[in-house]
Formats: structure tokens, sequence, C-alpha cells
């Protein structure tokens, strides 16, 4: 017990992006496991337990002790959680708790409000829930971003181009950018770069996995920033061209994102359902790192 | 009881435009309160009950009694709810509950994520929780947000431009429209204009009190969308011009929103604090009435 405190308390003084390497090394991995847990898609066993809590709780166990020596981060997201009121907000912390101390927590949340709204939210997910860090919206300007930006400790992933059909209406529009013009997404991450000069949070980008293209564009303009990449499918052929993309100089700073394909990977089969989890989990991290080792 | 019964089977088939005009008209009022408990200024004996649950239903009841023959809509915030984390959220439940069927309640979450994430808070703000309507964020695009604008009977109200010093930041950006170019936000009062004529809910905007100019523009724009104006600082003057710019053509069309001016107006005051909260509620109510009547 007191090792292991002692070493939270290590762990606690280093940044977000010094945690996340040291979890990548020791783990051999850019996977990210989200933990989005949904009732109906559980395991039978674990959907008919009464108590909403318990069964999330029990889900996100099952698929923490299957997979915390595959990944570099954990991905809760807030919106599964509210779904189910003051029951997941419990499950939330308790999830929380669960997770090993040398893995970090990025609590996906898009979250972006002004003044002492941000204040709060700062306090509910960094202090309240612990959590290392948080995915936050750009569109409201830096100032709405200071609360998060100002925690050293802390990362702070920016939304920058997502992966849904939808994410040109806005992020595609065309700026004026000196005499030139871009993308208002390569604007966005262009803040984000000057952002993690300027700020002791560790600042990182939203990438979605299904436009490699602007993803190549967003590393060429960040070569060292962190990227969530959410939007990876069943295809190989888009993972491979995702990584390529977005990987940084030292064969990093990739944070590659799959919930479901993992979450729910162990219905289907005779054998213990969080074997199926391990093995959707232990194929990912694999593809993802063959990549690395071919480039 | 059946009558109360009957009346919010009614009140539930209309859309959150109606709800919300016909609560404007009941009361004379296009003031929004806030709801954003921070126990701290909380009047004392409210703050030093043990119980965070008790100490926040509590003041937002003392406020509502107080407050809800003066408003069109309450506006709880859902960062200081989860400041609380579970505690928090059980407090913003019950809020929900104690206020009256026939006041429309819009919950201030500036969500926006996509995919079933976005059903997941859909699901969480408009079904676990009740609300009549959400503030969202436009940056991840249409699709992120089908699952608010699919919803009749609820209101979407999109984040536009917004009060803080900073929004200009990207809200500002001039960005091509056809031969001609505009600001960013400009073109997300259009895309607004645009989804509210395609989809069943209501769509609204949240522009910035701070912004009378732009405001202005974006009410040109948009003659017939609602707009949730914050920013009302304790200056009559800003007041205003702010609500002159952003009436509509029927002289309503606002949500004059005020959290903390009205909140924690009966901290200083010999007399019950719920007096405080009333005499402020009832000021700018009237402060707003007045630059409706004279135009």
């Amino acid at each position: 017990m007191n090792l292991a405190a002692h070493q939270a308390d290590a762990i606690d003084t280093l940044s977000f992006e010094q945690r996340l390497a040291a979890a990548a090394r020791r783990n051999n991995s850019l996977l990210c496991v989200g933990l989005d847990p949904v009732l109906n898609h559980m395991p039978a066993p674990l959907r008919h337990l009464a108590d909403a809590v318990d069964a999330i709780v029990a889900f996100n166990a099952g698929i923490i002790e299957a997979t915390c020596d595959l990944v570099s981060v954990y991905k809760p997201n807030l919106a599964f959680y509210l779904a189910h009121g003051e029951a997941g907000v419990r499950a939330l912390a308790e999830t929380r708790r669960l997770i090993p101390p040398e893995i970090p927590v990025l609590l996906d949340a898009k979250v972006g409000d002004v003044g002492s709204t941000a204040e709060a939210y700062a306090t509910a997910y960094f202090d309240t829930w612990g959590f290392d860090a948080v995915t936050v919206n750009p569109y409201l300007g830096e100032d709405s971003l200071a609360p998060y930006l100002e925690r050293a400790d802390r990362g702070v992933i920016v939304v920058c181009k997502t992966s849904n059909p939808g994410s040109g209406d806005l992020q595609d529009l065309t700026v004026a950018a000196g005499e030139d013009e871009e993308p208002l997404f390569l604007k966005v991450a262009e803040r984000a770069a000057d952002w993690s000069q300027r700020w002791p949070a560790t600042v990182g980008l939203v990438v979605g996995a299904t436009y490699p293209r602007q993803l190549s564009d967003i590393r060429a303009r960040c070569p060292d920033l962190p990227i969530l990449l959410p939007g990876i499918g069943a295809q190989a052929g888009d993972l491979d061209a995702a990584v390529r993309a977005g990987l940084d100089t030292s064969q990093g700073g990739l944070m590659v994102s799959a919930s479901r394909s993992i979450m729910y990977a162990g219905n289907s089969r005779g054998e213990a359902w969080t074997t199926g989890v391990r093995n959707a989990a232990l194929e990912l991290r694999d593809a993802i790192n063959a990549v690395r080792a071919t480039d």
C-alpha cells in the first residue's frame, strides 16, 4: 500500500504527456480503449444485474482487467454515464478508481463553456472525479479553455477534425489566413499548437481516422502534439493509412481510440467474454505496432 | 390533480417555441433565470446544511418559488451540478421536478459529440432528466446535432457568438461566403436558420449581450429564431442596447439570461433572502419590458 501510494504521488508530478508516454512504453502500445457502457450490449450475465451501477462497474472492471497491460490510456465518454443519471455518475466515479495509477484516463466530454462555468467543469472533471485529461471544444475561444490549460499535470485534447460524415459543415470552411486561405480545422490546429507553447497543460488534438489526408496536414502543422484518433472501424485498411498519417517523428504521439469494437468483442463467443475483449485489444495494438515498425 | 395532469399533457404536445411564448405571455416576461448553485455564495443558513443535495435543492426551490411568475424559462447549467459529482446530479434531477410545468427548462450543457454518443446525451438530457431544451455546440456539424434536432417537442439552442472576451478567436474568423466573406458566427447563424427549416425541433441561438452589433447582424439574418442572451451584467446600458438589437418583429424572441445577479441578490439584505431574489428578477423583467414598450 505504501509503495502504491508513493508511486501514485510520483505519477502526479508528471505532465499528462509524460504519463501517456510512460504507459505507451510500458505496454508497447498506442491503444486507447473507450469505456462507453451500454446496458443492452453487455454480456447477458451483467446486463441482467438488477442495479445499473453494479452492471456498468462490473463490465468496466472486466474490460480494464483484460486490457490494462495493452493500452496507453483509457477514455470513458461522459454521455454513456449521464444517460443513467445519478447512477451513471456514481458508476463513472467508481470506474475512475478501478484504473491502475500507471494508466492515464482521458474523459471524453468535449466540454466548452465560459468563465465561472468553465471553472466548475474543471473542478468536476479534474478534482471531483480525478481525470488526467479532458477533450474540449475550441469554438468558444482560448479564454474559455483557461481553467483546463492552466493545469500543468493535466491534458487538454482539442477537437479539431472529427470523424463523422458531417464534420466538414464548419470544420472545412475556408478561412482567411494572411494572404492565403485554409480550412478552419487547420486554423484550430495552429491555435492549439500556440496554446501548447503558452500554457502549462499538455495540449493535444482530436482528429478522426476517417480523414487521413487532413490528419497528414494537421500532423505537418503540429509535429509535437499528441493526437487522439477516433473512428477506427472494423477495416484494417483505414487503420494503416490513419496511423501512418498521424505518427510523430518518434513513431508515437497517437492515442488510437477504439470503443465498441473492443468492449463488445466478447459477446458472441463460447469463451469468457473478457477473453474476446482481450483478443480484440491485443489484435488492434499489434496492428498499430505493425504500422510503426514498417515506417 | 387531474386538471394539472391534463394541462401537463397538453403542454407536452406543443413545441418548445410555443411553450416558451406561452410562458412569456403569461408572465409578461422575456427573463431567463439561471440556476447555477455555488455553495460558498449561498445564504448562510443553506450553505451550512450538512448535505450538498439538500443545500442545492433548497436554494433552487427558494429561487423558483420567488420568481416563477416573473420568468419565461429557467436555465440550470450542468457544470455547477457536475462539480458536486453524484450528489449534484441528484440535485439537478430534483431541481427539474421542482419547476412548474408551465415554465420550460433549458439545460445549458453546450453539448457536441457524434453518433451514438450524441444519442446518449439526448437520452440523458431529454429523457432521463426531462429537460425541454438544450444548448449545443455546432463545431461538429449538422449530423452531430440530429438526435436533438429530430425531437419536435424540444428546443436546440445553438452556440453562435458567445459573451466572453475571447469569443472572437474562432467565431470572428473571416470565412468565404460565395463571392463574399463574413465572420464564422454569421455562417453558424445561417446554418441554424437552415436547420430550423428542415428539422422538427425549435432551433435557437446563443448570442452574448456583450456584442450588440453582432447581435444585430444575427437578428437580421435570422428574424424568427429565439435567441438566448447571456452576459447581461449589472449595467442597464448594455441591457438596453442588447435587447433592442435582439428583439424580433413581435417584440419577443429573446431569453434574456441572468444568473448570479439574481440568484445571489438576496445575500446582503436584512430581509428574507428570497425577497432580494424576487426584487432583482422583477427589476430586470421590467427593465427588459421597458425596452420592448418604447421600441
